[in-house]
């Protein structure tokens, strides 16, 4: 579930681009935030729903960890950046409030203003969700920055990492379930249902990194990527559609197109994985294929049985040693993931998933003006903001 | 969470006694199972019950674990004894149903066997919430073995062990949503807030441990003991009310009344823990002390104000060393502890706390007959057999 979102440096102009390499990228849980005087019309709706997402939210969310007791809500106001490590105020960070916008998004564009008013709470347990497994992954990946500051891990001890998520997840859950609206029981089984498919998915994407380069399939890594990406946004999106009094199968569509836009998101995400540009992404060039990670284009690369499929397999089949000749051979690397159609086929598929996406949203919201909020959160989530 | 029932071996004969120092004792997370053709009446009706309760929930319990997607289902398969490490099949080894039987026999205390039926899926919630933390405590303390079989973490890894305890709990909480009965959402406000205070306690817990003795105050004890082993089993007997229908105050009465059994059986088993026979209990004589383990017994001996009480914290306040002078060492110690009070206190403290579980009982269920199912089970989680 780690590293399913990144998230910019603020940029003051300048509009990301999809697939190019001109964004930043640090790893945190959003995705980046377009911001600037040049912003598109939908850059611009975006960072409004993303603000007002916020404001309405926190008070939800800062009510409901105070609520905890002693330990378990001193770390969890530490992980949203209320308080600092010695329990003094701060200012808060609690990223960009991507998944609680698309609830109320989602419930704005099938039920209207009131719709987005009453699902508030949904729109907090999701964040709170989304949290718990930040709090646990930072962990078991051992990262030590979540937002700019110490995870929670390093701070707390791994005991406490455990339990303050445990706490998080038990909070989601009684938040929506003490909700006295009539959506907030079925979205409590969708919620945790929803927790089960994130778990699996954190789980296959550890056992994929463990295995062999060629004994991973293109469809293992994208259910996985639709299971730790995916699964969560489509579960936002269709708490939204509950809240709003929608039937069963306007939920299923608007689950659908926050899943399709998750995936679009993480095949954009791996190219610029490898392709981005060490000026804005403050990794290292190559990173991603350094560590050997299995990530889209380069399983779709592997797989694609070219002679460049070959080249890629040999490189990936030994370790990465730090020298003289590693900028050459993470050169190599990235040309052969190219040569063998990884970076073009990871583009026309998050294209691909977009469209789909969109076809999932009129299915659900036939009135593009209504469908305007989702379809702005969408292309800003997958910087397809040109 | 972790240790807060032992498990004693099967024995074929025999009743165990209250504070006495018969009972053999390994760490797991049940308590002891008296059995054979002299147990009293008492012992024999809370076994009838447990082996119900397992016959009941168990088909409901399968059925949720095989819900779970592959890995976790796998994970859980594992921890519930229903596979082996390989994933081939076995017998099956569940514990002992001590809260599952609690939620059945509140629902059927105050509304007969109809109210027993309906309880299951509440049952099988409760007792997926215990094995999640089960999984969690094992790997946050190291342990290696639980029901004679190696832990989870052991098995899978640390990170397969935090992802399948999530599962767990989010199972449990979809499983009490998903219930169509009445009951069952205040049920699962109420085993989530439940999950919270368990999380804490295990905070709690500790923190005590780690802290110097006389910074430990009796009554920060008695409030982790509380948490950390009583509310579950008071959620578990308040659960169990909530589906016959109770009204608000029998609902905190029957919380209350496991609250209290939950204590009365913490402090006997911490008498057991310092003065238990070796040769029953599985563990070297005073394997508590060894550890400066801040047992109920030994925070009160050290605040007790008597000669004994600073001679006991002079004791605790060095590392327990191995060699010849320890087994000398530890009986001074034992001895310091029930010098200054601590074995009477907990043993007065305990039948205390059992005459308030009895009083919240009567105050639920003032029918002696339908509260003898109530009884039998706290009788035996405390093994006030006779």
């Amino acid at each position: 579930m780690a590293e399913f979102m990144t998230e910019t440096e603020e940029r003051s102009s300048g509009v990301p681009r999809p697939g190019t390499a001109e964004e930043p990228r640090r790893k945190t849980d959003d995705p980046p935030h377009a911001q600037g005087t040049d912003d598109p019309p939908d850059a611009q709706e975006a960072a409004v729903q993303l603000e007002r997402a916020r404001a309405l939210v926190d008070p939800e969310l800062r009510a409901a960890v105070e609520s905890l007791p002693g330990a378990m809500r001193r770390i969890a106001l530490y992980h949203f950046g209320w308080q600092h490590a010695d329990g003094s105020p701060a200012a808060g960070n609690a990223g960009k409030a991507i998944r609680p916008a698309l609830v109320l998004a989602a419930a704005a564009a099938l039920g209207g203003p009131a719709a987005r008013t009453a699902a508030v709470r949904a729109a907090a347990a999701v964040e709170l969700v989304h949290n718990f497994t930040l709090v646990h992954d930072d962990l078991m990946d051992r990262d030590t920055t979540r937002r700019h500051r110490p995870t929670v891990w390093t701070v707390f001890g791994d005991a406490d990492a455990i339990l303050g998520g445990d706490a998080l997840q038990a909070l989601a859950l009684r938040l929506l379930v003490e909700d006295p609206h009539p959506a907030s029981v079925p979205a409590a089984a969708r919620l945790a249902a929803c927790v089960v498919e994130l778990c699996e998915g954190q789980h296959v994407d550890t056992d994929l990194e463990r295995r062999a380069p060629e004994a991973v399939t293109l469809a293992e890594v994208l259910a996985m990527a639709e299971a730790k990406t995916g699964a969560l946004l489509g579960c936002a999106c269709a708490l939204g559609a509950l809240y709003a009094g929608a039937d069963d199968e306007e939920v299923a569509a608007l689950d659908g197109f926050g899943r399709q836009a998750g995936l679009a998101f993480q095949l954009i995400d791996d190219v610029i994985g490898i392709w981005g540009d060490p000026r804005h992404t403050g990794k290292p060039a190559g990173a991603d294929l350094a560590a050997r990670k299995k990530s889209l284009p380069v399983v779709a690369a592997l797989t694609s049985g070219t002679p460049a499929a070959a080249e890629l397999a040999a490189l990936y089949g030994r370790p990465y040693r730090e020298g003289e000749a590693a900028a050459g051979e993470i050169a190599r690397t990235a040309l052969a993931v190219e040569r063998a159609g990884g970076r073009d086929w990871a583009q026309a598929e998050a294209a691909d998933r977009m469209a789909r996406a969109m076809q999932e949203l009129a299915r659900a919201v036939p009135d593009p003006e209504a469908a305007g909020g989702l379809l702005a959160l969408a292309e800003f989530v997958t910087r397809r903001t040109s």
